[in-house]
């Protein structure tokens, strides 16, 4: 992983075991999509793969951009929203782009949220065996976590990503000027992985982001522009160094064990930022109370990210459902739940392999302590 | 890839992105798959795969030995055909292994035929963004070309094999000893891609296959083991040359161009191996028409194969469906249909990247020529 960063610019290349890939943060980068695609990829047809909320402002952009520059594109939509995210969907789009004749020589362009760069990158991974994907974020949470490092995938009745594939972009695109069309929600949900990726590996990013909330609610591009970028590199660093999730860029899913957990209890009603913001809580109380986490950490996580999403002990769920889910977590090795732990704010502590074997009935009481009306 | 044979045993060093697979040819090796499979692997729980078919008899054997190893293993089980290839019995796999628990930690073993190795692959590639999977081939077509090579998929309407990813295995444990159970019709229609392999690398081992067609038939282990370790070993070859089929793993394309088309033109009613039998006669017929192919060399296909499979003059296909399905090929390139072409019996013709664009006019000339009923 190198970057560089101009004024208005930043490239980060992300390392995988294919070769390396840009991702390119710049305000109004969205037109110049055709020639950053052309330069990087030989295809000889385009299929943009968006939602129907999406499609009709950035996705429609996009086709135009590329339209206009001579290439062969379509534009394929499904419904907005997480309910989406299934292999129904997944079926729908592959057999959309087959009957349109799209060959190996295909590229899919992902232009949207989250659900869109998991559900068009699983589209690509298995099309033909899979064919070449282009992620175009248009959500913090897509900008700083969906799209960069190659994980894509759809939700089953059993829990969400548990049928994917790893599959890298050849070009992610982060146009920080597309944030304003953000409904206010998903900027604070998709915000929070900032704050994760700040609580994991850099306190005074942590604290910038404390400091800009209200110009990075606002999608203000001259705070939103670098906190994305800064967001990706620390990203980008992790996968860069373990791919597949076989050891150090476990430390990503800090806050996501009990997260996780919690969200599938309360039956996807809490949204996943909400979510993995009390999973990092209650993660950090657990570890100052192994005595694993330095004293003091979960105050300094609780103030920011409550000034970001509101109080958040007044958030209700189902304790012992989400103690149940804890068992279907693709964080388990050994059919005993793992979890990240910080070491300091800025630190993950090493633990064994970097999380640490906590038994089902530690976890459950840190969940239970994580709600007053907690089963 | 490197290989060893002893006199009753081969193993072949297949080459990866990730590293590298055996593939063990052994005549009994199927009682020692616990210790084979726990020499490579560290997993916690084995799924095994298998149809209705073969599962009371391999599938049942391969458990019972991992169960008395101390493994702890769950059979899992699908209706045998082609027809339950598909998205519909992957996501119904998919959702019994994460009903039953199966974590990361965890290894599909596949013990089948072509169907069982493509369809338990994929459910590997895609559980939980990808598990090990070990291939236990049980038939001629699967020992020889389904289990090497790393390709696993499903069909769907719009043709064979369309959605799948490439996920290769970690352990292929061939036991030509298992070929005896295998109906007599399967064992003819998979020796056609063994003489795939020598007419496409191997002259003298297809000639060899010829001689030896009525012990191949019988599943004579002396004969057999050789045929299938000799193929293993040509495939590995090719593919460990070009994992992901940008170059000369087309090559493995001989007859398939064709004989894909005239096989779903018959709605699947002919087999795999007839089908890509009459699409090697065609596609060398038409070679020798071009002046690319060696003159005769479609004779002595033609007396090899039909010694195999009976007289294929007679197969009446649609000829017009045939060209239809062209279009949907995965080995179209810009549009175009491409052929790979022999240039002698053992040796396959340069052209342009290891194929030879035609259009689809000839083809169509080439389809008809190849029955007297084709419209």
């Amino acid at each position: 992983m190198t970057g560089a960063r101009g004024p208005e610019s930043t490239v980060v290349e992300v390392s995988t075991r294919d070769g390396s890939y840009d991702v390119v943060v710049r305000t109004g980068a969205i037109a110049e999509i055709p020639r950053l695609v052309t330069e990087r990829l030989s295809c000889e047809r385009f299929a943009i793969i968006s939602d129907d909320h999406v499609a009709p402002i950035h996705g429609r952009a996009v086709m135009d951009a590329c339209s206009d520059a001579g290439l062969d594109t379509s534009l394929f939509t499904f419904p907005a929203g997480e309910s989406s995210k299934t292999r129904k969907s997944w079926s729908i789009l592959t057999d959309e782009l087959l009957e349109a004749g799209f060959g190996r020589d295909s590229c899919v362009i992902a232009v949207g949220g989250g659900v869109t760069t998991d559900l068009a990158g699983f589209v690509a991974a298995t099309y033909l065996r899979g064919v070449p994907v282009v992620q175009v974020p248009t959500s913090y949470l897509a900008m700083i976590d969906a799209s960069v490092g190659g994980k894509t995938g759809v939700d089953v009745r059993t829990g969400k990503n548990l049928v994917g594939a790893f599959h890298p972009p050849r070009l992610v695109l982060a146009d920080p000027g597309v944030l304003t069309t953000l409904p206010l929600a998903e900027r604070a949900q998709g915000l929070v992985e900032a704050f994760k990726h700040g609580a994991i590996l850099d306190a005074a990013y942590f604290d910038s982001l404390g400091d800009g909330v209200a110009d990075l609610m606002a999608a203000d591009t001259d705070v939103a522009g670098p906190a994305v970028a800064r967001s990706v590199e620390l990203k980008a660093k992790v996968v860069s160094e373990d791919e597949f999730e076989g050891g150090y860029r476990q430390i990503l899913n800090f806050g996501h064990t009990l997260g996780h957990a919690i969200e599938a209890a309360s039956g996807y009603a809490l949204g996943h930022g909400s979510a993995v913001a009390i999973g990092m809580l209650l993660e950090t109380r657990l570890g100052e109370r192994l005595g694993v986490t330095e004293a003091g950490t979960h105050e300094r996580l609780e103030i920011a990210l409550e000034a970001l999403l509101g109080p958040l002990d007044q958030v209700s769920f189902d304790a012992s459902a989400a103690v149940g889910y804890l068992r279907t977590d693709k964080k388990v090795r050994k059919g005993k739940p793992r979890v990240v732990l910080l070491r300091s704010l800025g630190e993950v502590d090493p633990g064994d392999g970097w999380s640490h074997e906590v038994s089902e009935a530690v976890l459950a009481e840190a969940l239970g302590a994580g709600s007053g009306v907690a089963g």
